[in-house]
């Protein structure tokens, strides 16, 4: 089911009424312990619910020592929503009943749809009852939903655990996954301001949750666990807007189609199953965690501590040790450890025994008390070269965990730069730690997951400081270039396929891509001799025949011809061929081979690639990726980022590159990518990017068509 | 203070007292509880060591209850072990006196020995002492060490927790860090045979303990956290041995010093300040953990459960999430999650659900019972294309945790193949758990842990397949070779630096290493002509004088010259250079780049470097590394893993090239650089590789000599 576009959105008061609903209808209601309609019931009881909680049973005059209702229709009021727990095939006409009665939203925890090849029609039939009444449907096949807001108290789920009241919304995909999330969320004190199990999405998506937590005045930051990112365009529109007040931090897990795809071409190759998604969280700022341990190391520090301003951390400690620890582990995440100033240096040396070291790591020493403790960490706090501590607290036998926990948190009540804590261990000081946790300040068992978490949001910190923009949608491509692809379609017909030379020279012409000098002549020694004159020596002769691909493989280049008699005895060589005709191309020499190319991801739209090219592209691997449209941060970054990119700068006895010329490539090639819907892969390869301000020319640009718009793949059930 | 040399070593018997004395006196032994000495004669005391404790105190007549003595030599019998926990300046004496009764083994708590500046001279004292008297001395600067062997019950730490019995073996070089992984094997009911805080390691190393370990029949793997191996060559025979039938995980932190030193070279600059060590795991079967949290992973899948015998996992979850999650972490940990046996899918089939997931991952669905679990678990390890399993366990609200812990602890108890397990959240499971750990099923919160622990204990079991073995020694280096570095270092005197062209040449010739054909003549236009005549042209000619380093920055290198005319025209040109002499050097085409090197580690000797040379070297940085001397198997590493071996392969077009060749330059410049100790660098850059059957040549090879073994380096306090 495509997703509806983002005009036809904002049914706020449908996502208000699923999430704040003030009387809910619980249909499957049931006595049995242990079942999920009875599990449902019991929590939407139990949690102490806001508002009345209608059982509907068709048998049972009461369950659970509550009035029961025979349907919908019975009940004293219309409920804002309707949590749905009967078998699937019941579902829809229970829906058709919603939907005349005006229920403005529905959770179908009940599974048997989309997930299963036998439940894919009912799941189109249940969207179309539900989109055609503007009833918003949360699920099927999930786990339901939670707000612990006290005016609210719903727990609509039939997990054991409610989440505490707090400020972190999570969506999750999988439930199973959201159990765990809940169980985990408790036992790191973390609150929740909206907890939804998506489920299938068969309405509700990520996106949706989004836009509520936007709009949710309680809600600080947002924790998705996905599988699929469902409309990557909305998606990166809502995050873009969104990160700047709110982050979101996002496990993406399962290994995409994408992957298994057979390469047509590097780019192709070089698209992994995760390089969108990678791209899309560096473009958005969103915090991409591997593991669902990371997300929350994320959330604690998200939830509690300020944004760090930059990547410097002090490190303070009892112990050398774990000081060196945090250090390695810091600095492999990426942030810095520097010294100290030396003023700080000389303030610390006054309160610290003069064994203690100074330097950063600070170490006080294993016996110095909690007020050493604190003081050097308030210290390194103050020093202007220094962004964030960690302090890393080994419980030795002379001093109290208890004691140094609430020196941390006198430090962290007055700081206007993030905290974190690890006490190494945790068997002995889990009163300390709850301490901290009570008092917002992260705590680790490990110096690494700290540095983790504190390097993802630093990472974030400071996409927040750039200008990150999503460009506005791209314009129509020239008539020129779709009268190419036009033509290539007739050629190819609807299944697609590759663009001859011809037109892809005429395609890439259209959209001002540079590419090397060159023309097309009949296969004729006279023809080609005048060419190549025209064009300038040396050229090259490559011969022309639609099924052609591979033309070196077979025979069909011709390279380093220096004059006209070369030319026309290369063209004799080539007769056997039979070509349709002969590109005579300029042979350039003294550039970079760069690869810039495009490959379009189903959901997320073209995978700009740009990195090193020619003969060692699979070797290296060496790209940056970004989706389009392109921000000049995303150009910047594209032809700044990869290693390759040092070619650019010239050093001893070699020039510059032309960067300017390369980035005006990727960005008329990203243009071109993005504009036309049809064009699945597009990639130069090489790139010549010649010495500063003498351009780029693409040597060889292959383009390929997908399958006809008008045939659609059959895949009708795939999720948003 | 040098180790020494292997054959004085074995001192089994003062490692045994040390480990395992029959009595132990407390040197400083106090009634202050929260005093160091305090806590230790407390713990030895509560610990129920299995003999006679003496604390020793000058004033008191008792401490503790216990009858005091005021010196060593009222002791009524000398005691195996003297535990010492008096301020630093008081040691000596009382380790003459121990030396003087024939007390066998000494444990220095106390601090402000090598740790400090003031207190390295008094560490040089201790360690003569010890050694003078072949007394073993553990520490000084430690926690103490700990053996839960119920026939020793030593606990002479002053930590809170003495471990409990078991079958690992710790070495910790930082005190902290083990009072944190005493508390967190505690946590994952991990128990210990030997507990050894190294402290300063004056004289008691981490190789020391390994060869007690060797010794120790109840150790059955060996947990080790360093910031220095030591010896490296001893380690890597020690390890090589009782890696075969006794693990050796290690935790190595601490970023050394080779990092800050100037690099001379591309090898230089490639060794990082982790390479080494890096080289010396993979060589030696070591598993390397980046995390103590990750150390005590793997040690709790070593100790618990057979090697695997291959990569391909096996998951079996009851939820799709998650099993999509572990399948993720699997494959990101380098490991296969294949298709299972279709005769193992039929089998599946039969037990489960029909909307059960036979595939790969197994998901039995959330309302199967404990007994489906059990019996897909027994099915997927039954599959001979499948080497582990993983069971991923999510409870939900219909089944029940406890159960399925059983049924996969009963399936566990006739495996032949190991199983790791992951209770999603903790919450709500511990007492299963518990009963997990306690069947020595190791178990995870989440899957990705049992990923990283199951990748590195896969990798170890590889490592066993090898045959691994140490090169034996290397031999001396040919005279020629010997009197080429003579005349450098005359040259160059005690500081050492680069030798000459010349110097380089007659070097790497001696040593039959595959230099590109050459010949030096006078700067004299005819003997110019005639070698090039004699090598075969294009040569290249360069300006040969003692000071020039960069001699084609310098404008010293003159290439192509195609006939005598070109190379006297070129000698002319290079005269105002004033050079000693000329390089005439066949120009040489069509080769592949390789870079070869050694830099020398002073620990761990040679670091041999090969991979992607010429001038991208730095961009890619792809190289392989393994320490000298190499095996065959190092050999096959070197010149197979990097990425640019694919060149080697040969493609459409391109012939493969002679990898043979590039094998005999590695092999001779390794035993060059083994050879002779006071070989600091070493590199070929470029190096080569030409098509298969026509060799390979070095084009420049760089050699420097470091300060002369006679006027060594100003760093006595080098640790051990």
């Amino acid at each position: 089911m495509p997703e509806p576009a983002l005009s036809a959105r904002g049914d706020a008061v449908g996502l208000d009424r699923l999430f704040r609903p003030r009387a809910v209808a619980v249909i499957g209601a049931s006595h049995r312990a242990g079942s999920v309609g009875g599990a449902v019931l019991h929590n939407l009881l139990r949690g102490g619910f806001q508002g009345p909680v209608y059982p509907v049973n068709r048998h049972a005059p009461f369950v659970q020592s509550v009035r029961a209702y025979p349907d919908l229709a019975s009940l004293p009021e219309v409920p804002d929503l309707a949590v749905i727990v009967v078998p699937a095939p019941e579902v829809p006409s229970l829906l058709r009943e919603g939907a005349r009665l005006g229920v403005p939203a529905v959770c179908v925890i009940s599974a048997g749809f989309g997930e299963t090849p036998a439940g894919r029609d009912l799941e189109t039939e249940i969207t179309t009852i539900a989109r055609g009444a503007a009833m918003r449907l949360l699920g099927p096949n999930c786990l339901g939903l939670q707000n612990p807001d006290p005016t609210v108290r719903l727990d609509a789920t039939f997990a054991t655990t409610f989440a505490p009241d707090g400020h972190v919304a999570f969506a999750t995909q999988s439930g199973a996954l959201g159990l765990a999330a809940l169980d985990y969320a408790q036992d790191l004190g973390i609150g929740f301001s909206l907890f939804a199990s998506l489920g299938n999405k068969a309405d509700v998506s990520g996106n949706d949750v989004l836009e509520q937590v936007a709009r949710d005045e309680r809600t600080r930051l947002v924790l998705l666990y996905l599988e699929s990112l469902g409309n990557g365009r909305r998606f990166r529109e809502i995050a873009v807007r969104l990160g700047r007040h709110k982050p979101i931090a996002l496990v993406k897990s399962g290994r995409s189609k994408a992957g298994a795809r057979a390469a047509g071409s590097h780019t192709g190759a070089l698209a992994g199953p995760d390089s969108a998604i990678s791209a899309l969280c560096r473009q958005t700022g969103v915090l991409r965690a591997d593991t669902l341990e990371e997300l929350f190391d994320v959330a604690m520090v998200l939830a509690n501590q300020p944004l760090p301003t930059g990547r410097r951390v002090a490190i303070v400690t009892n112990a050398g040790g774990p000081g060196i620890l945090a250090a390695d582990a810091l600095e492999g995440a990426g942030l810095e450890v520097p010294r100290l100033d030396p003023a700080t240096e000389r303030s610390l040396r006054a309160v610290l025994r003069e064994a203690a070291s100074v330097q950063n790591p600070v170490d006080v020493l294993a016996d110095a008390g909690a007020r050493s403790f604190g003081e050097a960490l308030r210290l390194v706090l103050a020093d202007p070269g220094i962004d964030a501590a960690l302090a890393v607290f080994v419980p030795p036998i002379t001093t109290q965990a208890q004691e140094v926990a609430a020196a941390i948190l006198e430090v962290a009540g007055g700081a206007q730069k993030p905290i974190l804590s690890c006490f190494m261990g945790t068997h002995g000081v889990p009163e300390s730690l709850r301490s901290l946790h009570a008092g917002r300040v992260p705590s680790f068992r490990f110096p690494e997951g700290a540095a983790r978490a504190l390097a993802l949001v630093t990472r974030h910190a400071e996409w927040r400081r750039t200008e990150a923009v999503v460009p506005a949608a791209t314009p129509a491509a020239p008539e020129r270039a779709q009268a190419a692809l036009r033509s290539a379609r007739r050629r190819l017909g609807a299944e697609g396929g590759w663009l001859s030379g011809e037109e892809a020279t005429e395609f890439c012409a259209a959209f001002g891509m540079a590419l090397a000098p060159a023309m097309t002549v009949a296969p004729d020694p006279d023809a080609a001799a005048a060419a190549a004159e025209a064009i300038g020596f040396p050229v090259v002769l490559k011969a022309l025949r639609g099924d052609l691909l591979h033309k070196s493989q077979a025979g069909g280049v011709e390279l380093g011809l220096a004059n006209g008699a070369a030319v026309r005895a290369a063209v004799s060589r080539l007769a056997h061929l039979g070509p349709s005709g002969l590109l005579v191309q300029r042979q350039l020499t003294g550039g970079e081979e760069w690869l810039v190319g495009a490959v379009r991801d189903p959901d997320l739209g073209p995978l700009v690639t740009v990195g090193a090219g020619g003969t060692r592209t699979e070797i290296w691997k060496d790209v940056e990726q970004r989706l389009a449209p392109l921000s000049d941060a995303d150009l910047d970054a594209l032809v700044g980022l990869p290693r390759f990119a040092r070619t650019l700068e010239g050093s001893s006895g070699r020039p510059a590159g032309d960067r300017a010329a390369l980035r005006d490539f990727v960005r008329r090639l990203a243009y071109a990518a993005d504009a036309l819907s049809e064009l699945e892969e597009i990639e130069s390869n090489p790139l010549l990017v010649f010495p500063e301000g003498l351009g780029a020319a693409a040597v060889d640009v292959r383009i390929r068509i997908g399958r006809s718009a008008a045939e659609p793949e059959a895949h009708a059930s795939r999720r948003l």
